[in-house]
């Protein structure tokens, strides 16, 4: 298998699916579909979808019933970016080198915009009641894309982020744990989960995969902590060193570069080897997981 | 039938409801969950899941399944005002005479506890599947609420608005009444229509109700814009004469006080005639339909 090749075919075919499943740019409130569309496909790595549908074929999953939630998965991270950006928020004027939504369309239509992707993510994963797939799956699906997305998940995630922001140094790592399984691990389990249920995987099945998705996500995390240490503004198409300027506690301000590359390290292989113990077969999920802690942007 | 009597004892137990659905103010986001249920519990006349109850009655529904809907609806129509209210969009410090959301928790805490209200009335309108609801309605349901929602709905209305109010007062009837339709009578299209559909209601019937609650929201609105010329602050629980303050086109400016008056009461008229075309009954919701445009605030 040659990763880098495989891996540029399923992130054309997510594209395309994503496009096939965005709104029209017609009728009165044709501002907010443009500024929606503009922020989906500023491009990005589309980790999230790619994640639900390997997961969806480790567990033997060969219908479209999983499209919808893949296309509904990148607008829920698609918006909770818009909104972070957003003045009140972070402040970012750039995103994987463009210019932010609000800075683009103003800040009413970003707020909006923001809304209307959360919003929409849900009609389309909806969808999923169009397809044959069972409705029972289909339901639990959706209750975990809501639950991981919201106050329980992504949203639970950054408020504790924003308070974290006033604490400065005083930042525990226990605190700083539930921020990044909240705000970025929560979307990495509901992708790979909802991939396992409505393959048809068992309770306990669901339940490795949600363990896996959790060391995955924190470890994708710490990359991101460590590459704004390490990185470029030209490689990672957004200023580096912001951790910093921003005070901020990080995994890597918290336990010094070395300590948090080790453990991230571990946290990686510790995902690979659980999901090794299903005895189930996707060489390339594999591949991709190790490859999220190699990444350099 | 005593309606004030009658109308207390509904919106009284829409309260212990809603507080039954609200989360717990707990954890590392208690601050976000705090800003959401100060958003709801600010009171208001709890209109839509009300609507959506009596109109799951007039069809013979006498589940609880219709009860997690009712939370999800004012959840979103919660959420729209909270952000509605932001300083980027109308910059509104008082809503139901108390300070605003963002004036209470800041702007950062109030878009997120938008987001989190929108995403938590998903999660609680899916708990439609723990119950023992025919999910074939539940899902048509959870279709009409996203829709309606959303940018061919009440986000659509929200855009709509924003540029007219960069047009001034060269905003068509046209135009205002998609904003009407969208913004207002959306979110009680789908209230009604849900609590059809949960109750069994065939297509044609769900079709008259879409049809009367178009009309109902549309002369719910208009009757918002007369309150803004005729009420008072004191009445109103938030500052009156906003619209010509802002330059804005509304039915009243648009029609004269006069003529708007009078169709708002036709289009009341017309959706209880089409409501009572459908030969069912209940006089409660007759009244209630009747009494929106004669409210006082």
């Amino acid at each position: 298998m040659n990763f880098n090749e495989e891996m540029t075919k399923r992130t054309e075919s997510i594209e395309v699916l994503l496009k096939k499943y965005l709104p029209k740019e017609e009728g009165w409130q044709k501002n907010v579909i443009e500024a929606m569309n503009y922020s989906v496909t500023a491009g990005g790595k589309r980790l999230r979808p790619m994640l639900m549908q390997e997961t969806y074929k480790l567990f033997g999953g060969e219908g479209t019933e999983i499209e919808p939630f893949m296309a509904a998965m990148e607008m829920i991270h698609t918006y909770s970016l818009v909104h972070d950006d957003l003045p009140a928020m972070d402040n970012d004027e750039y995103r994987r080198g463009r210019k932010t939504t609000h800075v683009v369309y103003g800040e009413a239509m970003a707020i909006l915009a923001g809304d209307g992707l959360l919003n929409f993510a849900f009609e389309t994963a909806l969808k999923v009641f169009e397809t044959d797939a069972d409705k029972t799956r289909a339901a639990r699906a959706l209750a975990v894309l809501a639950k991981k997305a919201g106050i329980y998940g992504m949203i639970g995630g950054q408020t504790a982020d924003i308070e974290a922001e006033n604490l400065g140094s005083k930042v525990t790592q226990e605190h700083l744990l539930f921020i990044h399984e909240h705000k970025t691990a929560a979307l990495i389990q509901a992708s790979m989960m909802i991939g396992a249920i409505l393959a048809g995987a068992s309770d306990s099945q669901i339940e490795v995969v949600e363990e896996a998705a959790y060391d995955i996500g924190v470890a994708f995390q710490i990359q991101d902590d460590i590459l704004d240490v390490t990185s470029t503004l030209e490689t990672l198409g957004k200023p580096v060193g912001s951790d910093e300027k921003n005070h901020k506690t990080t995994y890597v301000t918290l336990k010094g570069i070395e300590t948090a590359s080790r453990e991230q390290k571990e946290m990686s292989a510790h995902a690979i080897c659980l999901l090794q113990s299903l005895e189930l077969e996707n060489d390339f999920l594999m591949e991709l997981i190790r490859s999220l802690i190699t990444r350099i942007k």
